[in-house]
């Protein structure tokens, strides 16, 4: 074969997300090169250029000798950072607007439910008490955003224009329309002081490992109608302190939790977060991605690549995303 | 007294609706005008020139010899227009920037509610089994949403912007940008075909009773991958075919429905809607809105009508919104 293969290592996930169905898409969007899925006895490591990757195991993607690229099918790459034979070939985050969609979908929902005091709704249904309490503007909340990029700037745009006061959070200094940007460990306080219902939608990296911990948690804010403050986690479970958010919803410190990600997947069926009144849990689906347009991205990038054009989203090692 | 005097007949509600709140707050904003609490056995009928009202009884408007102006404390004045001896004056409806916002949350909440799976997530949970199934982007659920008045069109376009299909239809031609609009009896079904979740934003009158019935539910698009169509309905519980409803949930017609109104409310405690493990219920409190809001706009009202300017969003008389 001319062109160098495209390897495809994935492991795990849904009918969306089966190795068959991604090995049928990279065909349809590759039609001239050869795409392997691993493992695959057949083949010869030596000819593999590029892998597309899902949860690959440490030490899997060193047996390419011939990689030039990497790319993680998905958003998040703490789970490649912390392969220590990893390549040093560019790793790409995939990075489609099907994915940003998704995610602010999953925002918006959880912080409207946590709002507009469904788990109370529920209830209520349940008992059979039509006992409606008073319900407080989306101008008297606001919401914070730990991560900046692409998602969440997407997401506190959407919250904006439903009317919810948003402030946000990030590394380096950004600006949004709009948002009131906050940056950097001397800002993180001040930030914090301000939000009714946080959103964490960061990378997990050595610098936001438990990040969502009692000392974060007891600095938020407690003034709004809404009460005692809630946290939407849907970025990663490392940047959680489990027992942390159990104790603070039980002594108040906490009014709610929206969790879309666990330190363990799947979630232990012993995890008091299952039975928790006040946790809203969903199983790592907040953006599942369309194997459709992840793979089209990928192809394209690969395209651009070998004419001689710059790869996007290329991640900063030394940054960790 | 030199000016007329402002009566306030409010039956009902919350905490937020409660006629001492109402007259406290019309006396902040009409300082210069007596503001009655009725009954109030002190007062003269015949001083009363505005009457600002919320469930009045039937007849009871009829009171007030030199009334000049009625507002309506809410979108909704089909139970005004039932009353047969209600006095020919102006009768506005209350449109604030307020109420319009809290119902876009409502539907959009709720919409997103059946598009993301989650009656089907929070039975996951209840159960412990993490089984998260395929999820579909917005782009391949289409909303359509009956009535394109405020209410309607900044819902229609809060759904747009998460990137659903929107589809709208009203009694006269409407136009908004990225909605394809349809109206009148002719373009009812080309409209209902398309349509995966049902958004019922409606007046009720003679034309629109119970419009929500078997019949449009079967005309219906079923081809999303949300299975069967879902309706929504934040109007009135008149709308609805309350039977039907249950009927064709069980029947496989509906695939769910949220309901914010009844035919009788408080929703009777033996009503199967209670139960029932595809109707999401709220109390109808879809748009509570702000007492604030309210009186600052009907002060504004008086005060622009005694200056000689023209009434807002006077109701129609013949057409019953």
């Amino acid at each position: 074969m001319n062109k160098g293969a495209l390897a495809l290592l994935v492991h795990g996930g849904t009918e969306n997300w089966s190795p068959q169905r991604w090995k049928a898409r990279f065909d349809e969007v590759c039609p001239d090169r050869s795409v392997l899925l691993l493992p695959d006895a057949s083949s010869d490591p030596a000819e593999v250029h590029y892998a597309a990757v899902w949860k690959p195991h440490p030490g899997e993607l060193a047996a390419f000798p011939n990689l030039r690229v990497i790319f993680n099918l998905g958003a998040g790459v703490d789970a490649l950072m912390a392969d220590r034979s990893l390549p040093d070939v560019p790793l790409v985050r995939v990075a489609v607007t099907d994915l940003t969609a998704r995610m602010t979908e999953y925002v918006v929902l959880h912080v409207l439910m946590h709002h507009r005091q469904e788990p109370y709704l529920r209830e209520s249904q349940r008992e059979k008490r039509w006992a409606p309490k008073s319900q407080w503007a989306a101008g008297a909340v606001t919401v914070g955003i730990m991560g900046l990029g692409t998602l969440g700037a997407d997401a506190a745009d959407a919250l904006r224009r439903l009317g919810f006061r948003v402030v946000g959070w990030s590394r380096s200094p950004k600006q949004i329309e709009g948002v009131t940007c906050f940056h950097g460990k001397l800002q993180l306080d001040a930030f914090l002081g301000r939000i009714n219902i946080l959103v964490c939608l960061l990378p997990l990296t050595l610098n936001t490992r438990q990040i969502l911990n009692r000392g974060l948690f007891e600095k938020l804010n407690r003034t709004s109608p809404l009460g005692a403050p809630v946290v939407i986690n849907a970025g990663r479970g490392g940047l959680q302190n489990e027992a942390d958010i159990l104790q603070c919803l039980d002594d108040g410190t906490l009014g709610g939790a929206s969790l879309d990600v666990y330190a363990t997947e799947p979630l232990p069926v012993d995890s008091p977060f299952w039975t928790h009144p006040k946790v809203v849990l969903t199983p790592h689906n907040a953006a599942d991605t369309d194997p459709d347009e992840i793979s089209k991205y990928v192809a394209e990038q690969i395209r651009r690549f070998e004419a001689g054009g710059a790869l996007e989203n290329v991640v900063d090692r030394n940054r960790g995303y």
